[in-house]
């Protein structure tokens, strides 16, 4: 692998998945692939899980790790071309990237959208300059359309609990109080539609993703019918594509909060969320609380997912 | 040990005090102990001295560590159990808790106490909380009502440079601008108490501790009196414990400032402070600059007794 | 090498650029030098290439490096001496730095100056309290009027670039729409003037640089005459040395922005910077994108220079 920002950037993904499982049985195997490598990881965005979990998975190889929260250590980043700098930015993201790859051998970047301008935040205008200045390869901390390790880490999940050949996975749309990027649903659908899993989206009208993520996926505006017979429900909220980062009609969607009642017909459903989770409005106590939740063991494998594509890098970084 | 919250999670402090004084002898013995363990250390309040220290302490004995400012770096947590998460807290202490003690083996937690509800401070409801939810032994880098890292530096301190057996060691309120906890004050009265010392608390009227943690103290509202003949001067702010976290008759106590002066009936004594000290608030400049204060020694010595507590986690890890 | 805050602190800075540009070809050949030393790098400023690249050049030793930004993780220090602190700092710096030597073997201190009291940034009142009261060698990660490292990593990359034996480096003004320190050009020109380099300098009229820096060197208003057959040309904006921390006739002076036509009558120049840099206000798109910059290789370089100097503090360390 040369870099990780997308499902698109892995050959197999179920190698990828079979590798990540594999570590998690010997996590400290590959400790002289690391030495003396360092990976930078920088964030524009607040991590608890992404960051925590990519150090551990860096030490595991034996890498070192230097974390940068560019905004809050550093300072405000310029992100036009041509811009004369005679405000409030500090450095051109053109020359903070560029720095950063000259010490460090990968990079981590997280950026979040604005949610303002849907052009700009799917053109990846922020993530992508720090992929083509930086110099080397970048992993995607999350982006503003995509969270692939997030994804990696579920799909690493629903593989190693499924009981079933082929479950039925669904992604279901659940309230929030203000309006979230669709990077992790992004995300999940395009690994889910490679996977081995039947797929299906479901959420109110006005919320569907873009259609490059979804292809292959089964849409519906009806939850319960959604929730039939489903193995794993993922659960998160997201704004619309359309009207973008908008949030219609969202005082009549209250029910679709995820409880113990919506999964009686479900196959005794695992339920999955990328947390954070704001309780009681995204999910209830009754189901975090309860025995249909994996919602830690699968932020626990966040560790393997970040440590598989580590170490298809550091191979690859070898065999240059 | 099982893990170190207070010194009820001690089976000798004697003991302990022995190793971390052996270890400051030969401080990279254990090297191998630590070895691919990672300890986590979140922070939701500021921290110097013991952030340094117990970092330091972990690369001795080989440990990786990963410091979090949860509150600068994530986001705020949610404490109460039940709540609709429908304001500004973006994530439950339960999952977030829980998620880190995924990565790490063991976790470090700092939480000050808000002041204003007693009933909720002295239950330790936001540490407890991280020791409930994380699944790994937990390390408190200060709770609520406790600071016992501290106290055993304080203790190792006093083992090393005392010159009679039994020494009397004073601690005496100092004044402040702002109510502080009680933490430090309780914790160093618990470790003093089951200490070879003779041990006396002064402070003015109002400023009792609670008795849970002052139990075989000598308790005096004269200070010249306490301070005859000590050993060693503890000095130290604290708030009120009744009227909670207030700071009755502070104007008449400007006085109790710790001056060359006062100490002249003292036995030479040996003047300790947790630090950060407001200087010629709580110390005057002329005992910090002097001859009598220990009060950089001491806080050197909160390697050894995090180095000390890291070991004996670590090997009640092993023997898992 | 005991310290590292001046050029003045280095016996040989020809020995010291062989043993960087040594290092770059050899990295880790020195990784048992730093085994089981810490570095503290703490911060009053922000900082991204310093602290990345000493991160870096410390783990390239095998040291452990421990970051502290100490006004936003811990809090406001107290820098008077004699004062009461009665306000908002919360421990002064004696402690602070004193407290620091305790758990490093080496400290890194960064720490701008306030541009409003002349007398008090250039006696370095705040770095040298750290140098004073820490305890152990301190390595400047930029001071008030100082940047050694930045130097260092300039005079590296001069050597390893030039054509001729003898280059001709011209140190020119630029605009900016905030008054910048001196440091950067203070140290910069300390060092050329010791270099084997002809040395300009070229300013607006009202920017003349401390002649405690400057001695030796050639200084201009002619920014036109100072370009011609330069071989490196080293952009920087700097406030007044007198009136101190202003901008005198700023509106007249956008021309000083370093173009493509400047440096036509120049020797193909190679063009410098310490960055983050303003582009178009500062330098142009053109330059920075073009083949005349060289700044992001001079910034890679500064790991070098980190690098050579933490070996030499090490092994001064070892003989003592």
């Amino acid at each position: 692998m040369k870099q990780f920002t997308s499902v698109h950037d892995v050959t197999d993904i179920n190698a990828l998945v079979a590798e990540a499982l594999q570590l998690k049985q010997d996590p400290y195997a590959f400790l002289q692939l690391g030495k003396n490598k360092t990976i930078g990881l920088v964030f524009l965005n607040p991590s608890l899980r992404t960051r925590m979990s990519t150090q551990k998975a860096a030490l595991n190889l034996g890498m070192n790790a230097m974390v940068l929260n560019i905004d809050k250590e550093g300072w405000a980043l310029e992100l036009q071309d041509g811009a004369v700098m005679n405000g409030t930015s500090v450095e051109h993201v053109r020359e903070a990237a560029a720095v950063l790859g000259q010490y460090v051998d990968l990079l981590g970047v997280r950026s979040f959208p604005g949610l303002t301008d849907r052009e700009e935040d799917y053109s990846e205008a922020i993530f992508n300059k720090f992929v083509e200045y930086c110099g080397v390869p970048v992993i995607s901390l999350e982006s503003a359309t995509r969270h692939p390790l997030q994804s990696l880490a579920d799909l690493i999940t629903i593989t190693e609990l499924k009981t079933v050949a082929r479950p039925k996975v669904v992604l279901t749309w659940a309230p929030h109080i203000k309006p979230l990027p669709q990077a992790v649903p992004n995300s999940f659908a395009e690994w889910m539609c490679r996977a081995d899993v039947d797929f299906v989206i479901t959420h109110p009208e006005g919320y569907e993703l873009s259609k490059e993520f979804t292809l292959g996926a089964t849409i519906t505006h009806n939850q319960d019918e959604a929730l039939a017979t489903a193995d794993f429900v993922y659960v998160k909220n997201w704004s619309a594509y359309e009207p973008y980062g908008e949030m219609p009609g969202l005082d009549n969607y209250n029910n679709w909060m995820l409880t113990n009642d919506k999964l009686i017909s479900s196959n005794n459903a695992k339920v999955m969320h990328c947390l954070p989770v704001r309780r009681n409005l995204e999910l209830s106590d009754e189901i975090l609380n309860g025995p249909h939740s994996i919602v830690i063991h699968e932020a626990g494998n966040r560790v393997w997912a970040a440590q598989a594509v580590l170490k298809q890098l550091l191979e690859n970084l070898e065999n240059q």
